[in-house]
């Protein structure tokens, strides 16, 4: 089945110690929909500028990304430039132009408003209640979010959380949200505020889901090295949305089991520069990490 | 098979935000010994001042741990006294009294000279020389440390290491020693110094073990909270040792078991103070945790 993605669409401009990579094809809606598009079909909603390189629409559509809900309007797009230091864990944005993103409202073609799954990637909370309301009864949506939400739109993302069946975030939000050091306890917390499943990201140390059935503990794919993190954590949430919407059988299962195939995509996503790494692999080389994942973990 | 042993023995003054506990029995070789006594017999090399409270003396032999290693000395035992900050990650120390142990010298009964599994608990490296200079061919070896030798006795850590067969320290002694961020990097770089196992140690993110036949990511047992996490690291290591010297069948799989294995002992350790849950626990509480494992990362 379909996915439906809303989330931001940008050209990232990222410099490492390593290199300088500049107006790279980025945005929580982009990395999500590439990555779920390994799963099965994406409709992607966002918006650029007319500046939007060709070749990055050309992208979308190599990996049979549904287009008719990308807005493309006079002005600029969403550019973002940011720098990480040499760890790669801390990065400081170095500039934000909103561009045409500024007065972006998501409007749903037709065709889209009945998804069965639904992705709210990273955007202001008011645009993702904005989704919400023009769907008509889909059967499991999944928000995400960042710090910047909890800081200057907590009340809007409070109320969202009412209105969704899971929740993803990473540690540092988890604690800012919750007070809580302890990710189990956070979960606890995260749960009276609505959501079913909730989904703490910790970066290379993995995932955690808690849900009605208990926890399941993700690992993420071991890497020796990593090129750009930008767009992981979207990766991720993508390939288990990508992979939950095209599998039978029992939600929890496979909402296990799309963690896992999100967490490959995730270390495909960190081993190259923007979308570089991920828009070349195949479905074959992710089932292969997945495969070595089993191993990594059987005991 | 029987698993000796060798490391502190102490006096732990534990501070935390809600509760001050004063004088418990601590150090590397308690945790790890009590943790290994599980699983199969253990013998203990120590020393200890002759205000040793003779109630630790009735904890060890509860456990069935063989004293005969351990020596009683006049002087005051080894007292450690440190303080947690409230998230219980960051730790500082408040004393430090030596006592008998500045001038301990581990002497093995013969009887103890052919243990096959030897776990060098955290000490100074040239103590766990002195060790293996007693023993005749060891199965298996396995030591731990700390940042102090890293500090001050790197080059004696640097021969141990080409006697051992695996090396366990966490993740931030692994980046002091090989300067790497990334743990898998990090181990690569670790092998090369002569271990043919290492295993890296991630606090509540769990453990990874790298081997001739790949990584094994070992997940921490999940906790909502934690009162003391003194000792943990020592009682995962003890545990894993102790299952280890007494399973049957290829040593890769049974490594694998016994971190999980030693991973629920710590996770035991960290709800009480010093070995007060621990010494409480019983070995099918461990098996219903190792069978939670289970679940907890079933895909």
């Amino acid at each position: 089945m379909s996915v439906l993605i809303v989330g931001s669409t940008a050209l990232d401009s990222i410099k490492t110690p390593n290199a300088e990579n500049p107006r790279l094809l980025g945005g929580s809606a982009s990395h999500a929909a590439v990555a779920a598009s390994f799963f099965g079909p994406v409709k992607l909603v966002g918006i650029v500028g007319n500046d939007f390189p060709k070749k990055y629409l050309q992208l979308y559509r190599k990996h049979r990304i549904d287009l008719s809900g990308l807005q493309v309007q006079e002005g600029k797009t969403f550019h973002w430039a940011g720098e990480y230091e040499v760890n790669m864990n801390n990065r400081r944005t170095l500039l934000t132009e909103l561009g045409v993103f500024e007065k972006f409202t998501p409007h749903l073609p037709d065709t889209h408003k009945k998804s069965p799954f639904v992705l709210l990637a990273n955007i202001a909370p008011s645009l993702q209640h904005h989704v919400l309301d023009q769907m008509s009864r889909p059967k499991f949506v999944v928000a995400d979010t960042m710090d910047l939400w909890l800081n200057i739109a907590l009340e809007d993302l409070l109320r969202l959380l009412k209105r969704v069946d899971g929740f993803v975030l990473n540690d540092s939000e988890a604690h800012q949200l919750t007070k809580e050091d302890n990710v189990f306890a956070a979960m606890r917390k995260i749960h009276k505020l609505g959501p079913k499943y909730v989904i703490i990201k910790k970066g290379s140390h993995g995932s955690v889901l808690s849900s009605p059935q208990g926890f399941f503990i993700c690992p993420a794919y071991p890497l020796h090295s990593v090129k750009d993190p930008t767009g992981a954590g979207d990766s991720f949430v993508g390939g288990m949305m990508g992979y939950l919407a095209n599998a039978r059988g029992p939600l929890e299962a496979n909402l296990r089991r799309g963690m896992i195939h999100g967490s490959v995509v995730a270390s495909f996503c960190c081993e190259g520069f923007g979308l570089k790494r991920t828009t070349g692999v195949k479905r074959a080389a992710i089932d292969q990490r997945v495969k070595e994942l089993e191993q990594l973990t059987r005991f």
